[in-house]
């Protein structure tokens, strides 16, 4: 549509400033020192929907960090859309291994620098970018509503309540997320499932202070040793996951499904090359995109105890850390499986030890089928501005909400990403590609039309 | 004697206060940011010992840190002791731990609360003390050098160097060092023996940067479960350490030493409660007092990789860290300890992580003789002031510089310790008891009269 495209054209700049201006913001919900950045995010994007052409926006509070809530009721018989996205951002640590500030976003070779450039800020902006290039050319086709937590890198603690306290309001056809990757702009694909998460942090206690290594070492437990042993028994010599009961839910995918997936276009020596590795790890019988998709996980997120700064300290510790998280496939649960997780970890822990294990937090992995109207609706969105229908792929990341969104709200969650799997989601230097920025914009428009058009 | 006695007495709570400044300075060798505290320490000792009657006082530059030399030559015909110690100390963290701050001592209970209370500030100033006893009263039988040196905690880089240069300063007829410990007030001992040590650090890289855990979970080694791995592989099932020639050049304790070690009052209910442990662990076929004394020994003094923070962050990390050190014992060797350890780690990495490893610093193992001079007079003096002969026992620490100290210089060391195993020495929250502080100023003055009269 020209008059789309003329709008966009003309408002370029300013897409591009308003989302810097919104990256400024340290919006990270795991730190407590962020509380305020949080609401400053929050009031940000009420003023942003505002302008863009909403009729009610409102900050609604929550236990955590507050909803941002806006809405454009164009005709109570037409379909409406709601769109998900989340304006909280991961930690920016380790800080040192950032070319440029996490918080102070630059534009380079065609990219933002930025926590969050992608990760959802960027992603979450394209939507009310593209509402506003509706709004402003009287060309809405559908209701649309929108909500973006501020919790979704925390495991939306609070969403559900939300959720179920507010139903009337968040009333809709389909949901659309854009907080996913396509494989490239050549090759654009659509996400048909996320995994869930569990996400435990383990605590092992050997004697009750920090010891002279060289006066109990050998005759005390040591922590950091104990609980390396544990973690290295999680995974057998085919990297499966050792865990009784861990695969019992499991759905395998059809072959028919392996089979399309294996038609991707995927080089592993680029994907080699690209990580800086000589060679893959990962569950043996699977390939790597299967191991990322359809696979669950068992991964180490983060390990710490003793001393471990400059120099050299010769300390048996007390006690030794570790973060560990698990992605789940269909019909895996998120509480079962910590469940298990937590109990199989007490059960191998050995008598010289103390062991506490405690969720943080958990999600349900979801499907999407690929014969649904909004489905077919994004496709052909996609179809219309990349000249190519999109592959349909199984991402590895979580949206922790979708399977209670579906379960609450009755509607298909539609995943529309724009990013890519290099834009370095959760490590430094995140970035987001103008290019995928300005093509998100650009395609979401069509998404509305050919939905109210079904 | 009486007029030590009375001088004693008298001098009680300047003894007390003056040490107590000297741990008000943060001399912690590992971290350069205290490179100030540790020429102020330096400094304050040269003070010290020149009031306490030392002819000589110089600061000795090194390469890293001063060492502090003193001297009283009364008779060049007459023996010559030279004291050893160090003002450096181990680096405070986890400050959380502390009930008080760590360079703020505090007197609770007749014990002094600081780091480097007992190690080695305490146990060296009462040599400081015991000099100026015997000095102000005239009674010194033997010339006394002082050697207290500021690299003790990161493994003496520089003193060999210095004493290598220095022979004909340092000539004596023994070294005696107070940094071990007594049993208890109530059953002296003295140590024969300190642990050699090699101290490495290890990295592990996996991915060439943080990755986001579900897009790349599963399919790239995770350098934390594989640095766990490594470690685990470390020890069998009944902790022996599995490294090929490691044991190698060990000299198995005669059956005889083994006995006399068992008749050590020992409780193992006492040392498990007073350690907050149900079960002990260690080497199979040996006993605690044998895991600490006569056995080398791997222990992790440090690890780390990922996210640590606050909160979650589900990242799958580039790195992971550890900080491993072995206690080593008669024969074995600090560099081909170091050389094993670090090769073997190499042969089992694995091809999907790239890995560093090095040496932080090293030191070999020492015993001496319980029929030398010097060991005659300590024990000589510890049963004038305790009314009991001291047990010999093998100390679990290191003290570095030993071996080097009779190979270069030709004389025995005795170690004459009045700490505690119990002083939390690289711990939160040292201590030494005030008795211990006084009992080592009442005894060493005896150990000069006796080796004098030799």
């Amino acid at each position: 549509m020209q008059i789309w495209k003329d709008y966009q054209e003309k408002n370029k700049d300013k897409f591009l400033n308003e989302l810097l201006e919104l990256l400024r913001i340290p919006s990270v919900s795991a730190r407590s020192e962020h509380k305020k950045d949080m609401q400053a995010c929050a009031e940000a994007l009420k003023t942003r929907l505002q302008e863009a052409g909403a009729d009610k926006v409102e900050i609604y509070p929550t236990a955590g960090h507050p909803v941002v809530y806006g809405e454009k009721i164009i005709d109570p018989s037409k379909p409406t859309v709601l769109v998900y996205g989340h304006y909280d951002v991961q930690p920016a640590d380790p800080l040192n291994l950032w070319h440029s500030g996490p918080f102070e976003p630059v534009i380079k070779d065609g990219k933002i620098y930025a926590r969050g450039a992608c990760d959802d800020k960027g992603q979450v902006y394209m939507h009310v970018k593209a509402f506003e290039t509706m709004s402003k050319t009287n060309t809405l086709a559908t209701n649309i509503k929108f909500l973006i937590e501020g919790e979704e890198e925390v495991g939306s603690p609070n969403l559900a309540t939300f959720v179920k306290e507010n139903k009337a309001l968040l009333k809709s056809d389909v949901i659309l997320i854009s907080d996913t990757a396509l494989i490239s702009l050549d090759t654009p694909s659509m996400d048909v499932g996320v995994r869930g998460l569990s996400y435990i942090e383990v605590e092992v206690t050997g004697p009750n202070r920090d010891l002279h290594s060289g006066v109990y070492g050998g005759a005390v437990a040591n922590p950091i040793t104990i609980l390396a042993k544990m973690i290295a028994s999680l995974h057998d010599e085919n990297n499966h996951i050792t865990i009784p009961g861990f695969y019992d839910d499991v759905v395998e995918a059809s072959a028919a499904e392996r089979k399309l997936m294996a038609e991707a276009p995927f080089s592993e020596e680029e994907y080699k090359k690209d990580l800086g590795v000589n060679e893959l790890w990962g569950e043996k019988g699977f390939t790597t995109n299967e191991r990322t998709g359809i696979r669950p996980t068992l991964e180490l997120n983060g390990i710490w105890g003793g001393y471990i700064g400059e120099g050299a300290k010769t300390v048996l510790p007390s006690k030794a850390y570790a973060k560990i998280s698990c992605r789940l496939v269909p019909n895996q649960t998120s509480d079962k499986i910590t469940e298990i997780l937590i109990n199989h970890l007490k059960k191998i822990a050995p008598p010289y030890i103390q062991i506490k294990a405690e969720l943080h937090h958990g999600g349900e992995p979801y499907m999407t089928p690929i014969d649904s109207n909004g489905y077919k609706a994004a496709a052909k969105a996609i179809e219309t501005t990349f000249g190519k229908q999109p592959i349909p792929v199984r991402g590895g990341g979580s949206i922790p909400i979708c399977a209670l969104f579906e379960k609450e709200l009755g509607v298909k969650i539609i995943f529309m990403g724009f990013g890519l799997d290099s834009d370095n989601l959760h490590s430094p230097n995140e970035k987001y590609d103008l290019a995928n920025y300005y093509k998100g914009i650009e395609t979401i428009p069509y998404f509305h039309k050919y939905f109210a058009e079904q």
